[in-house]
């Protein structure tokens, strides 16, 4: 029982994380913040094809699962920097792993 | 030049692996794969959520894109078994890690 048991917490774990990072778009923003912290309109030209909408909507959920952080400046206009937390940086593996399969099979 | 030329071929390799494997079940399909083969019926049960017709349009998705191989035999009455290719099994170091983070922060 308590292997079956370790192997659904297991399996399960993968569900928990595609919650947080399995959207379109998820993984495209990680990548972009990975190099440093970016604006909305440098994420938006580098992320080939995302809308406005779709951008914001991802921001937005990447925040509320702690995964970046959207810092706010009073320049004049404001400026908004948004950054990897800890919990974010630590997807580079994934986004890693990502990138040599591509490299090899895509 | 050359380096700017590199990150950029990096840089894409993440949407091209994202192309093939960026779908919603497209993981939870890999996974339970990478257990061994599956039919249909054994995957739409192991996958909490997944409509018949999103498991047979993932399926199908995968199978253009070589991730997994479709085995029909001729019982009665015929069976289909699904199975990953190379290309499809070299996708568990992503799983792996995706495992590891949920683990730690999900």
């Amino acid at each position: 029982m308590e292997a079956e048991l370790q192997t659904q917490t297991y399996e399960c774990s993968i569900e928990k994380a595609l919650n947080v990072i399995g959207g379109k778009w998820t993984f495209l923003v990680i990548r972009e913040l990975t190099h440093g912290k970016k604006r909305f309109g440098e994420l938006k030209s580098a992320i080939h094809g995302v809308s406005s909408k779709a951008l914001t909507d991802t921001l937005r959920h990447l925040e509320v699962h702690d995964i970046l952080v959207r810092e706010a400046f009073a320049t004049v206009p404001p400026t908004v920097e948004y950054g990897l937390t800890v919990k974010g940086q630590a997807l580079h593996k994934i986004i890693h792993e990502m990138k040599m399969w591509a490299r090899e099979w895509a």
